[in-house]
């Protein structure tokens, strides 16, 4: 389908992460080439150190974060654009009472998740 | 950078539609696989019916617009999601006061825009 509302999309539950949630906006059996994915994160919740063997692109719409790429750690809120490069550790911890909410995109590979913690 | 913010970045002119420029979030200058860009038209503006040779997965981030997708016309707003097939001619129009903002993604592909109208 051509056009949907967040709204409407199933949310799925990231066992990896504390209070985080996915809605798979545009998958790849519906593009080619990328994946559009929405996460949250309740507020109090967490997405503990981990790589993935691909690239995120990212647009922060909702809440606050403290988020972790390699060494660095940055406060991000809504109209924040976060890169995260293939095989790079990153976390996420919300910060105050809003839920944390983004926009996520992942290229069309084969992706492995690795905890670190 | 791996984060950054919308407000701090340039502005570009899209000189086939009215009223509508154009953000680029993340070039493929700085990430492999594909581009996020931010497109705003101004209430009152358009953009004409055109092909790309590449698709656009978009997440509508303010104000509402008609967008037609082939034969088909939808009325979009915060928090849909739209898909366009590569090569499918496609159109916005804005409704009402404030300015229609999307993010759209586009793959590392050679892209050519042909206008219509």
């Amino acid at each position: 389908m051509s056009v949907k509302h967040i709204d409407q999309i199933e949310t799925t539950n990231i066992p990896n992460g504390t209070g985080v949630t996915r809605k798979m906006l545009i998958s790849l059996e519906e593009a080619p080439n990328f994946a559009m994915r929405c996460f949250t994160i309740q507020a109090g919740g967490r997405m503990p150190n981990h790589t993935n063997t691909v690239e995120h692109e990212q647009y922060v719409i909702g809440g606050r974060a403290q988020v972790g790429i390699g060494d660095e750690v940055f406060e991000v809120q809504k109209g924040n654009v976060v890169y995260i490069p293939a095989g790079v550790p990153h976390w996420y911890t919300t910060l105050g009472e809003e839920p944390f909410e983004f926009i996520c995109l992942v290229p069309n590979q084969p992706d492995s998740t690795t905890v670190l913690e």
